[in-house]
């Protein structure tokens, strides 16, 4: 709980701009991967720079930060991790270490953020209620439209980890089997419901064999970074059934480059909804487990301003990635550390609260109309989205830093 | 195709047991991974020896024996792939090698079979028609047996590569949430209708971005392994709706541990049977891309013997795996070294060709009675399933050896 201590308290870094308007203040010091000319270099970011950390005295193993990936030190476990935050904050908040650190801060205006992790494996969840619900609707009608097992368990799907791209990564409009209700037989063809995912990602720190309780996963969960789950509404809806999203869903997801840790989320912690359905005992939360994250989504089509299309909360999830890794592994599943979990799309219960073009208009049926007069039922090539996300503390916020991807024609073929 | 002409030659070994009644004759030549007290080292199995592969003058670069994994191998190209089968074909067949070779021979008696890859991701499909009409025929009537999509395209869902693991392995029943048809919500319990998939796993040899054609996906393949898909029934049914299976298919894949190249299998290609509804053009196949491959489900009760519930082929799919793997990718999902691709359930037309015992008990309706006279309609603790699998030449066999695995009692928990 010293961290905590730590983040609660004003603290100051002699890194200026850590102190003002800054998604990365000490409070926060997350982990990514950078290139400022030099190759693949681990970084924690401050401020508007990056501490290289490899170049420091961190205290730690330096065959940790040999690799560029975080994932050697997710490995060494909690020990780790709680004495490698110690020493960063006291490097770049006691004023006695600016002489011999400050020549190891890089501009992040001068960096190529790269993947922060090797993800292992992919699994993706259907954990909002409101995303569930609005879904649910659309395909089902309003009576069906949480499915049975909803209130029981947090749903999720095996994703594909080759896909996850980072931040700033292109995302090349896919082609696929459709099938519109009005032909009988499908045809294969461009994508033209392209649509975005707003969702956080919780990533494993720790393996596991056999099933493991809530309060062991959330110990098991490194960080947390924000994720876009790039979905083909129109591949969906004819592959879906009877085995799951496949295709649709393959194409990229693209996360944030910086890994905000557990630890600097701590003073966030917040409480599931009340349940409307008991759950299994193994399910239980034996503390708070969500967080209060503000979250947001812009589109910005080609040569045009931003629109801010949605804002909402992680706090709206009905799971917790605590809760989802726990499920995860009830079956005696195997979780490797470098595990990325999806929460599902984040959406809240208004409709300018929606995390996806498909609940924002409706299945297409309700284009809404942006902030330089385009209208947009689902995504145009050249749009780019942009997730942000912040968790907001006393003169100081916990920040993602930007989730963005542009989309890019289909390839002709 | 001079791999194909030496295939068809009745070709002899120097290895006596090579020659005889043995899955492992000069023509098939299979990679794996074995331990027989020096750690884990790659092999190619020889009538009942294992050739260690990295102690003889197999003309390639040594580091790609290295690793005690063939994904180095696999990454290293086609050319690669002929030269040290052609290598190998020289080295076990040429008397004049015997004294050089012998010695590094190493009696399959005497060593563990180990992984024979790193499996960077799993993906399996629901490819063979009888099996998804009896199941789609249980759970959604006669008429509606086949999903409206079935006949258009390989439908997949991506597993667990965590849970990929070699023959002889235990498997430990799992827990999940289980609600049966007559009660209204769910409980946490140990799987009561747990069971097998027959199946053929085809190995990703090499990476792809991008679409990619059947012909092309064919030749990405390096081999294939039997897979046994271990799935808990009731898990499953409360679980899969609308996502796809998860946590039912979780607890273990078994692979067998001798890797059938697909030049090994060249003399046995034939087509997929003929289409019920037209492909779209981008999943024809250019030639035949099934391969003519018996197989068979024995059942050993603890402290039994053996029973064959089973006996299909590998020609009963409608898809073949080059036609799953152009599929995987017409969304631009990235293909690595590595990735393994479960064929779905192979089952024949009659009730003794069934691949599961969802199938064979009807939901566990009519149980079966094995030869020890003991009944099953599913899996019980202490039983031993082992999958065999063999394409048959003109005077050999080229057989994968076992994929076996027994059932442990669920953990107390």
């Amino acid at each position: 709980m010293a961290q905590q201590g730590l983040n609660n308290m004003a603290q100051q870094s002699w890194v200026a701009s850590a102190n003002g308007d800054t998604d990365f203040p000490i409070q926060n010091l997350p982990y990514g991967v950078f290139d400022a000319g030099n190759g693949a270099r681990m970084g924690v970011a401050i401020g508007d720079q990056i501490l290289d950390i490899a170049a420091v005295d961190h205290g730690q193993d330096p065959a940790l930060f040999a690799a560029p990936s975080w994932n050697g030190v997710m490995a060494a476990g909690s020990d780790v991790w709680d004495g490698l935050r110690a020493r960063i904050t006291e490097l770049l908040s006691d004023a006695a270490q600016r002489d011999a650190v400050s020549p190891h801060l890089v501009p992040q205006a001068d960096a190529q953020m790269l993947m922060p992790i090797e993800v292992s494996e992919f699994t993706d969840f259907y954990a909002g209620r409101h995303h569930a619900e609005n879904v649910g609707t659309m395909f089902r009608g309003p009576e069906n439209a949480l499915p049975p097992n909803w209130l029981s368990m947090p749903i999720g799907y095996n994703g594909r980890a080759s896909s996850v791209v980072v931040s700033g990564t292109d995302v090349t409009r896919p082609w696929g089997q459709l099938k519109p209700p009005h032909q009988d037989l499908p045809h294969f063809g461009k994508s033209r419901r392209f649509d975005l995912e707003l969702e956080m990602g919780a990533i494993v720190g720790q393996p596991s064999s056999g099933m493991v309780s809530v309060e062991d996963a959330d110990q098991m969960i490194f960080g947390y970074v924000l994720l876009n789950d790039w979905s083909a509404r129109d591949i969906q809806a004819w592959e879906y059934q009877p085995l799951g999203p496949f295709q649709a869903k393959a194409t990229a997801t693209s996360i944030s480059p910086w890994i905000v840790t557990r630890a600097a989320l701590e003073p966030f912690r917040t409480s599931t909804p009340t349940r409307s359905r008991a759950l299994l005992a193994h399910l239980h939360e034996p503390r708070p487990m969500l967080y209060d994250i503000d979250l947001s989504v812009g589109l910005t089509p080609e040569g045009q301003g931003e629109s801010v299309i949605a804002r909402t909360n992680y706090k709206e999830m009905y799971y917790s990635a605590a809760q989802q890794l726990c499920h995860h592994t009830t079956s005696g599943c195997p979780m490797r550390v470098g595990d990325l979990l999806g929460s599902g799309t984040i959406s809240g219960p208004q409709k300018d609260q929606r995390g996806s073009l498909l609940e924002i208009s409706w299945g297409g049926k309700e284009p809404i109309t942006l902030d330089c007069g385009t209208e947009r039922a689902f995504l145009e090539d050249g749009d780019r989205l942009t997730l942000r996300g912040a968790a907001m503390g006393d003169g100081f916020r916990v920040g993602f830093g930007e989730c963005t991807g542009k989309i890019l024609p289909a390839t002709e073929i």
